[in-house]
């Protein structure tokens, strides 16, 4: 039998494992920042006469530019973060913002550039920096996963990396940036700043979007996505906002017809239905906030959190307490800095599980689950 | 005003323009190869009902590995080709053959590596061999535009390429590759050989796929699409078939959830629809031997043709004829090798219009459209 060690793989591909958050069946899956509510009977009904709509025609092959669901995109973008005065010339949209990151990096990485980020941070920008032939430099963040100016201007001026990747709010910590870290950075860098936005809808009041910094910035690219407030996970759909030169870049890059007219249909269906999906935010933002006062009584540390999920720990065998979950029927995602882990915020029954089964797994390991010192 | 020269863009992308197709609006769309006939009403209602299946948890991730789509496309080409004996961990799928193609690249190609093909082929594969940071090495077909195994076996040992793009039915010229080629560059080759078989449903009487080939050769990758013969190419979905090994390659390359769980369920749909959808396919490959038969006739250059699309010729100033069709209302490509124009193969009456507009392009500028000599 042929092993993947006897084919012509890429050399610095070889001994990696797949990414990816284990993908079972449990009664509480909390791990992959989902937003826990699904479509209403109504949307599900829309979805499937929109799809109808397209269906007729599925022989031929759809808008290749996406140009009414880049219009739709500006529309909301314009909507939830006022002054943006996004068009559809500055909207670009992609399978999932997996497939958004990785244009970005062809475009602007490839051999002999460098990409930078700030860890601990979201693994797929190293993982698609990487396949992409582009460099990888990890610069860090501060002890409270925060990232001063100053430390953030530091690292861009030692690497002069191609690509710098900011994330606000960040995952897996749930920290958003202040704005004059990005504009330190915008000024200090040579390259691209990204600032992945991909929680944007769940920071908490005051908390300033990059989509504000976009004018007279022609080097920044503001990325979102449909798969998390948005509760579109399945629909993958990541989408961006930039000078419309910067999508011009892209379009030397994509893959023709990359976006079906089916992703194309459901998307627009699901932003015409925006105020159902962005439903649940609020009940989101309560939940993740009582979440974090609830671990903090529990005598955990807890990172300050922009985004539906919550950061906490620290457990000096946080794979034990994972498994221990996990045998509770309630999975979490091991990530980020050791010793600690993440849980996405759920419903409040879905809450109640893991405050549950979180008890019982502290209570019944107490040698490994005190918080280290 | 910003302009892509001011952006830090890849200096091998400077100066390119974006690929396409022009999409214009036009009563006869010749140009893309599409299949021409339509899903039925019940076809678009299955598909419908088929995306409210899903719509309900669409707030969640779709299955990463697309495991019962990969069922449903083995138990497919399984029917195609009998003694192809594919099963799910020898196939995998993408959003079209473009992805397809680029996760091969990732995995096998990248900077230092060399891709080769044999032109005039299908423009994408030197366009994403780009992208993916590999060097592209044209060699070129026969004059006929078929492939004499000593001829693409020279260029192999001389090039000594990792990644082979071998195509039958071969996109512009429409010509199929004998297995004896396919088998020559398999023993030459010391990397991975990739068959593209876009077209491979409307193959002629005894034309053999690839697929036949794949025991015994871990390096082999067959590609296929539901853009074509499929009559889906609004869909987007693409897919291989090879070795489990090679599977376990692209994983290391693929986005994680590349693959919408509605594209999971549309292909699902029109896989368990193939009869219906397929069965345009006779009447094509009527209509396309027809097609070929009057071109001739008109005393014009035909390559034989195994696809649904047909390259005829010579004409000093092809650009001309193409544009006097487009006058007319009659959209095809310009494409291929100079002189020469490809035009898809559609409905009766697409043809009708077609070979009226071909005729009356060629009678209203004598001097242009004779052949050359």
């Amino acid at each position: 039998m042929t092993s993947l060690n006897d084919l012509p793989l890429r050399d610095d591909l070889r001994g990696r494992e797949p990414y990816g958050a284990p993908q079972l069946d449990v009664p509480y899956a909390l791990n992959t920042n989902e937003n826990p509510y699904p479509p209403s009977e109504r949307l599900v009904k829309a979805l499937g006469e929109a799809v109808m709509d397209v269906a007729g025609s599925l022989n031929r092959y759809p808008d290749r530019d996406a140009v009414a669901l880049r219009g739709d995109l500006a529309a909301f973008l314009n909507a939830d973060t006022p002054g943006a005065g996004l068009t559809t010339a500055r909207v670009w949209a992609a399978n999932g913002s997996n497939e958004i990151i990785q244009q970005i990096l062809q475009a602007f990485g490839g051999a002999g550039r460098t990409a930078l980020g700030f860890e601990p941070s979201y693994s797929m920008h190293p993982i698609i920096t990487g396949v992409s032939g582009t460099r990888w430099v990890n610069a860090f963040r501060d002890e409270d996963f925060g990232l001063e100016p100053e430390r953030a201007v530091a690292a861009v001026v030692e690497h002069r990396p191609d690509v710098v990747f900011l994330t606000s709010p960040n995952n897996p910590t749930g920290t958003a940036l202040p704005l004059d870290a990005i504009e330190a950075v915008l000024a200090a860098a040579p390259g691209m700043v990204v600032v992945d936005e991909a929680y944007a809808e769940f920071r908490r009041a005051g908390t300033p979007s990059a989509l504000t910094l976009l004018d007279g910035h022609p080097r920044l690219i503001v990325t979102r996505t449909m798969s998390k407030a948005f509760a579109m996970a399945g629909a993958r759909l990541g989408y961006l906002a930039a000078d419309p030169a910067v999508i011009d870049a892209l379009l030397l890059v994509r893959l023709p017809y990359h976006l079906s007219a089916v992703t194309q249909a459901v998307a627009r269906t699901a932003l015409a239905h925006g105020e159902e999906l962005l439903g649940g935010v609020e009940a989101l933002r309560r939940e993740r906030d009582d979440l974090v006062a609830w671990l903090r009584a529990e005598g955990l540390r807890v990172a300050d959190s922009d985004a539906n999920f919550v950061l906490f720990g620290t457990f000096p065998d946080r794979r034990r307490v994972w498994e221990d979950l996990l045998g509770r029927g309630v999975l979490i995602r091991e990530v980020g800095p050791p010793e600690w882990l993440r849980v996405s915020v759920g419903t409040p029954a879905e809450m109640a599980a893991f405050r549950t089964a979180l008890r019982e797994a502290r209570g019944a390991g107490t040698e490994n689950s005190e918080e280290s010192p």
